[in-house]
C-alpha cells in the first residue's frame, strides 16, 4: 500500500490500515537497530530538522536517533540560542529551515495546534512530536506497537489509562491509536484532571471512565500510568502528591487484579513513588524500557513512509523496504 | 586561480575578481544541492567548528549544512553552556578547538573585530558569521550572487538598501560585495539610523544616501530591507514601530516605484508587517526564500575555497571542483 | 592482553599494566588523527552519548572528536534543554539513554559518584568526564601519555603540581595516574587549598607535599599548574588573586629552577597572568596545547578499549586494532 499522508499531525482521523501500516513498517526497522551497525540507507542525503521549542530529551533524542539510523542529516534546533529568542515568528523559522533544504521538520512546541499551522505553510512533511495538550502520535503508535506486541492482538482487549487525563497529549494519542485496532479504553483518574465532557458522560468512541482505579484495573489488559506534573498540586487540582500517589498510584497489590502477567506501561519521565511504585516500574509486567526502544524504531516507520509517500508524489525513485533490508 | 586569502573576515578588501571567484565557485554549489542525495567529498576528514556567541537559527544552520554538503565533521559550540561561561577568554577557546583539531572556526560575535583577534593569533581559518556592527561577508556575498542571478548583470544596476543602516553588519556586507560588482547603492532610512559621517556628506564610493524612500525606490533595479531591532524604539531611537512602517515599511506601492519585475530581499529573520509588509515579502518579487537556499551554496563555495588555498599552500593534494561534481 | 573492565570511573584502582594498555593503544590514535582523513572504522554503528550536565567546551568536544574519529553515532544531552530540567532522576535518564541505544555514556556531573551510580544501575559503559572534585580520569591519563612522551620515561621522575589541590579532581586523577608508571608527585599551594589530611601528614604513596613553591621546582622534572576557580577569593581562601599570582604562578624565573627543559602543563581552561604567566603558557617549556591535542588520543583510546572488552565478553567480532591501521 502506498503511504499518502504528507504529515503526521495527530492519528484523529487515520484509519485502522494506515495505523496497521506503521505497525507493520515498525519491526523491519526493529531489526535495523539489532544489527551490530545500526543503520540503513533509504533517507541519505535528506535533512530531518529537530525543532524542540520545548524542553525534551527522550523524544529528540528518540527521533534523532531514529532519523540517523536511516542515514538522515539532522539539524537541531531548540528555542533558546536560535532566532527564536529574537522574536522571530513560527512561521518563520520553519519556512527558513525549509528553504534550507529540510525536508521533514519533527516540531515540539507549547502551543497546541502549532504543527498544523506549520504543515498548512510549508512545503517541508512535519512530524508532530507533542503540541500542547493536544497530540503525541509517535508516542501513541508506539504504545500501539508495543502492546500488540505483548498481547499478540488488541482487538476486545481492554487497557486502562490512569493520572491526569485532562492534560495529557499522550492520553488522546494513546486513545487515537489503540481504538481503532480494536482495544477498548477504561480512563481513571482525579476527576478534576478528567476532561468535563467526557466524565459528564459522553468520552470518545470505546472509552469508558471509571472513578474507581481497583475496580478499573479488575482483570484489566494492560495499564499506562501518565505522568503527573508536579504543578498540579499548586494549581489545587490534586491535595498533595502524597495523597495522589495514595489514591491513583500503580502499587504491586494494585496491578496485580489485572490480568496474569498484564503489562504495565508509562510514558517517562516517571515520578517513582508517585505515579508508579519503584517495584512496578522496574518488575517483571513493566515494558517501559521496551516502550523507549520501540520508540526509535515507530520514529523510523514514521520517517521512512513519509519518505516514500514523498517519492511516490514526485515520481523519484522511492526508497523501499529493500533498502532497509 | 588559486585562491589565495587564508580568511574571510569583510570583504572591504577584496577585489572584484575575487568576489566572482566566489559566485562563480557557487554555481556547482547548487548543483550539489539539487542532487537527491546533497553531498559531495570534498571536505571529508575535516573538522568545521561553529562557534556561535550569539543566538542565530538561519546562519549556524546555513554554514552546518553547507559543511556537511561538503563532508566535513560538524562541531557546535554555543557560548552558553561552553568554558566560556567558566570565563575562559575568546582566543584560549578558539586555541583549545584548534588544537582539538578545528581546520575552520566559522564564529558570530557580539564584539566588532573579535573574528580578526582570533584570525591573528590562532592556525585556524576564519569565517566571519557576523560580528558586532560590523560585517556579515557570507551574506554580501550571497546577496550579491542572489541579485546577479536575478538582473543577469550587476554593473550599472541600482540597488536601494533602507532602514537600520547605522546598527547593520548587512548593509555593510552588501555595499563591500555589490559596489565592486558595479552596482550603485542607494540608502534610505531614519537620519537617526544612518551613520553621521555618510548622512553628512561622505558615503563610501559607489553609495548614496537619499532620505526619502519614494524618491529611492522610483526606477530601482532592486530593494533589500533591513531587520528593525524593536530596542531602537527604547532607544529612542525611531518614535514607534507603527510610525516607521508608516514611513519606512516595503507596501506594495512603494516596491511598484521601482523596475517592473524589480527584486526584492531581506536578511531575515522579517518583521513583517514592519520593515516589510506580507503581501511584499511572499509576492512574486520576493528573492528571500532563494536568498536562504543560496546561502547555503555560497557558505559552500567559501569553505571550499578556504580548503583549496590552505591544500596549496601546504603543497597537499588540493580538493578540485571535479571532486564536487 | 584483552580489556577486562567495563567503565572508567577513576583510575585508583588501576595497575601500571592497565595503564600502560591505555597509552599504548594512544599510538595509533594518533597516527589517525594525522591522516587527512582523521577516521578509523572500529565504532561504526555504535552510540556514544555525551551526557554533560555541568559546563564544558574543551572535555566535550574532544569526547566528541574521539567519537566520531571513531565512526561512532554522537548524541549530546546537556541538562539544560534536557527532560533533567522537568525534575528527571539522573538514573532514569541515563536509562533512557540506554534504551535508546547508547552503548557508552560519557558524563560530566557536580556530584562526586555519581557516574558510579549509573554504571552500578545501567547496561552502558560510563565513562566518567570528571564528578565533582572527585575524578577526571581521562585527563589523569592523557597528562600521563603527554609527561611520558616529553620524558621518554616517568620511572624516578618528580612531577610538580601547584595550586588548588583540595577541589581539583584533576589532581585527584594525575597522582593516579602516574605514581603507578613510577613518578613521584610533590604537591605545593597555599594550605587553605591543599587536603587537610595529606598536608597533615599522611599524602597517598608516592606524593609529597613542599609548601614552599620555588623548593618544590627545584630540579623537578614537570610542573602542571591548576587552573584557580575565582570563588576562592569569595570564600577567603585565598587573599586575593593578585596575592595568589604572586605567590604562586609560574613565572618564567620560577620554571627556570627545574630541570633543563623541564615542561609545563595545564589543563586548561587558564587564567593567565594569575595561575600562569603568558610567557610561560605560550613558551618552549609549554605542551599546553599538546595536551589537548593529546586528550582526544587518549580519548579514542579508552572508547576503542571499551568497545574491545565489550565484544570480549559478549563473544562479539571485537573491533581490532587492524580496524585503525
Amino acid at each position: 500500500m502506498t503511504w499518502r499522508r504528507r504529515h503526521v499531525l495527530a492519528t484523529d482521523d487515520w484509519t485502522r490500515a494506515e495505523i496497521e501500516q506503521v505497525l507493520e513498517t515498525t519491526k523491519p526497522m526493529l531489526e535495523v537497530l539489532s544489527r551490530p551497525i545500526r543503520r540503513a540507507p533509504p533517507l541519505r542525503g535528506r535533512t530531518v530538522v529537530l525543532f524542540f521549542a520545548e524542553a525534551s530529551t527522550r523524544t529528540r533524542v528518540s527521533f534523532e536517533l531514529a532519523a540517523r539510523s536511516l542515514s538522515a542529516d539532522v539539524v537541531n534546533i531548540s528555542a533558546s540560542g536560535s532566532s527564536v529568542e529574537k522574536g522571530e515568528s513560527l512561521l518563520d523559522t520553519v519556512r527558513t529551515l525549509e528553504a534550507l533544504g529540510g525536508d521533514i521538520v519533527v516540531m515540539r512546541h507549547q502551543a497546541s495546534g502549532a504543527p498544523y499551522f506549520v504543515a498548512q505553510r510549508s512545503g517541508a512533511a512535519v512530524i508532530n512530536a507533542g503540541d500542547g495538550w493536544h497530540a503525541h502520535p509517535s508516542q501513541g503508535l508506539l504504545d500501539a506497537y508495543t502492546l500488540r506486541n505483548a498481547l499478540c492482538e488488541l482487538d476486545g482487549k481492554r487497557v486502562v489509562i490512569v493520572g491526569d487525563v485532562l492534560h495529557s497529549r499522550v492520553a488522546r494519542s494513546d486513545i487515537e491509536a489503540l481504538v481503532p485496532l480494536g482495544a477498548r479504553v477504561t480512563l481513571s483518574g482525579p476527576p478534576t484532571l478528567m476532561p468535563a465532557a467526557w466524565s459528564g458522560g459522553a468520552p470518545p468512541p470505546g472509552v469508558a471512565i471509571e472513578p474507581n482505579l481497583d475496580r478499573a484495573l479488575d482483570n484489566a489488559d494492560a495499564v499506562i500510568a501518565l505522568r503527573l506534573q508536579r504543578e498540579r498540586q499548586d494549581a489545587g487540582l490534586i491535595p498533595s502528591t502524597r495523597e495522589y500517589s495514595r489514591v491513583w498510584g500503580l502499587t504491586e497489590e494494585r496491578v496485580a487484579r489485572m490480568r496474569p502477567g498484564a503489562p504495565v506501561m508509562h510514558p517517562g519521565p516517571m515520578n517513582e513513588g508517585i505515579e508508579i511504585d519503584p517495584a512496578v516500574a522496574h518488575g517483571s509486567r513493566s515494558l517501559i524500557e521496551t516502550q523507549v526502544t520501540n520508540g526509535v524504531a515507530v520514529r523510523m516507520a514514521l520517517l521512512f513512509l513519509l519518505a516514500t509517500g514523498e517519492a511516490a508524489r514526485t515520481g523519484a525513485g522511492a526508497p523501499s523496504l529493500e533498502a532497509v533490508a
